[in-house]
């Protein structure tokens, strides 16, 4: 279970009588013993029950009712003074960094990782050091507090580091994938836990995403969305797209979710919420959901050489 | 498709430049045609894209981009001035009303039905005064504005007809079920398009709801279900709620959802949403969802002999 001694104090601290509480899906079954924890030992508390996924989804509904958030397992991507960040560290032998040995072709690489591990950034430079190579780790932009932090949104840590060779450590690959994309750099990702490492290639992907476009292509009606989230809201973005089309409108959504772009009717999305939803959900959507950068070469806009993945950079 | 002339009028009228819309999930499909129409008579046009089910559900996060917000297919349940309801009626023909006579057994009852059906009142009052039926049409309250109108959390209009038989026109067994334990008149629903009338028993709903209670009884967490939607918030019931029981504790949502009550790990919940959660989903969810009387009950602040529906009454 999550500890929630440190918590308390921090609490105490900050003279607070009320709390809420905020966690991500995989943590969320812990609700109502910490819940309870923190009622037990004098707080009141009110615990935000929606999906959450990131720091960008901040329960700033369910903070009306309490002094100050608690949001678990996420770093900030704003800083607010009424929110407690309280990420979640997992743990690995950094010795699995050998799978990647192998696949790395330069004495000096960029290393970055996700917001569960990025205690052992340290550790993983100093066993590559140890192997003579240079671990270049690079503060990202105000998304990313964590030096040698990348989200799925945001690869400025890696852009950061100047490096033509990039080591990714965590799970997936979608982050490695991005960082490519994002900085067109060699990348090799390694998971940590599997121990398994290759050299991403962004190609399918693109080719994936160049059959949507196509598909959007005729599209009679486009619904440009636009997040109510409280760090996923691109209205300035969302604003530059519509006008690039007499056939787009702007939909301002909550949940993207299959069920809701069928209701509504248009031919087509553009997504300027969480970036990774066009990627990551585009087989379970009814319809094509392009990324700003695809939509703006459909328009005419932005050349098929300048393909980028879709970013959401601290302003 | 939804005629927008009039709308453009009401517009005009209150020189409003950008327009966000709103449209309940049965017309949604029209949101594309809608905002086009708009849009080139001139103005800037965002469409909410979340699920909608009343006019309890306001879309203010859309509304913030716009100066006016126009909700379709409902009537207020609550004053706002920069808030354009925009009802759709829906007809059928008043000799409906003749299946319903043989199971009327007074000469004097209440009327009431739903929005869509509220402009067919006084010509369903007239069907009934030619066969000899004085048919009294009662105004609600703040949250049911239009005479004679029922909403599935607001029964005040059939209360206030004071009748010992009460006449529903309009679909489905949940409005008058409801109405009969508000109300403990005798209550006879006629749907006016199969022409189906049936006198509603709401023992059944009861008998289901107990069994409900008793698996509800040994919960070793309970979460309070408070809304975050516009008009379904009831915090102060909440409070009085959690204060009952010291195994309690506040979950704000906005949608509940199945999936989201089973992540959240609570052993049974309480719900202050929208009354009907608890009664027609029941099924869908994965443990006790238990309405504010019924949890009052369990906690013996109430008794058995006080079952009541869950109303959404206005303040």
């Amino acid at each position: 279970m999550i500890p929630v001694s440190d918590l308390v104090v921090k609490l105490h601290e900050r003279a607070v009588r009320s709390v809420a509480l905020q966690f991500p899906a995989g943590l969320a079954r812990q609700a109502p013993q910490v819940a309870a924890a923190l009622r037990d030992a004098g707080f009141f508390v009110v615990v935000s029950g929606d999906p959450c996924y990131g720091a960008c989804d901040l329960a700033l509904d369910t903070l009306l009712h309490a002094d100050v958030l608690v949001h678990f397992g996420h770093a900030p991507v704003e800083d607010r003074p009424d929110v407690i960040y309280e990420p979640v560290r997992f743990d690995f032998d950094v010795n699995a960094l050998e799978a990647a040995l192998p696949l790395l072709r330069t004495r000096r690489i960029g290393l970055v990782t996700t917001v569960q591990h990025v205690h052992l950034l340290s550790a993983m430079a100093a066993y590559l050091r140890e192997r003579g190579i240079e671990a270049v780790v690079a503060p990202g932009d105000g998304r990313t507090p964590l030096v040698g932090q990348v989200l799925g949104c945001n690869f400025a840590a890696a852009r950061a580091t100047g490096a033509d060779e990039i080591l990714f450590v965590g799970t997936g690959v979608f982050h490695p994938i991005g960082i490519q994309l994002a900085t067109r750099s060699r990348v090799v990702a390694l998971d940590p836990y599997t121990r398994k490492a290759q050299e991403v290639d962004a190609d399918r992907l693109v080719r994936r995403r160049a059959a949507v476009m196509a598909k959007a292509e005729g599209a009679e009606s486009f619904g440009i969305i636009v997040s109510t989230k409280s760090g996923q809201q691109r209205m300035g973005l969302a604003r530059r797209l519509v006008a690039l089309s007499d056939r787009a409108v702007l939909v301002m959504m909550r949940e993207v979710s299959p069920g809701e772009l069928l209701d509504l009717g248009f031919a087509a999305y553009v997504n300027t919420a969480c970036p990774r939803l066009a990627y990551d959900d585009q087989a379970r959507f009814p319809v094509p959901v392009l990324t700003p950068p695809e939509f703006e070469i459909l328009c005419g806009a932005r050349s098929w050489d300048d393909y980028t993945i879709d970013e959401y950079l601290a302003a």
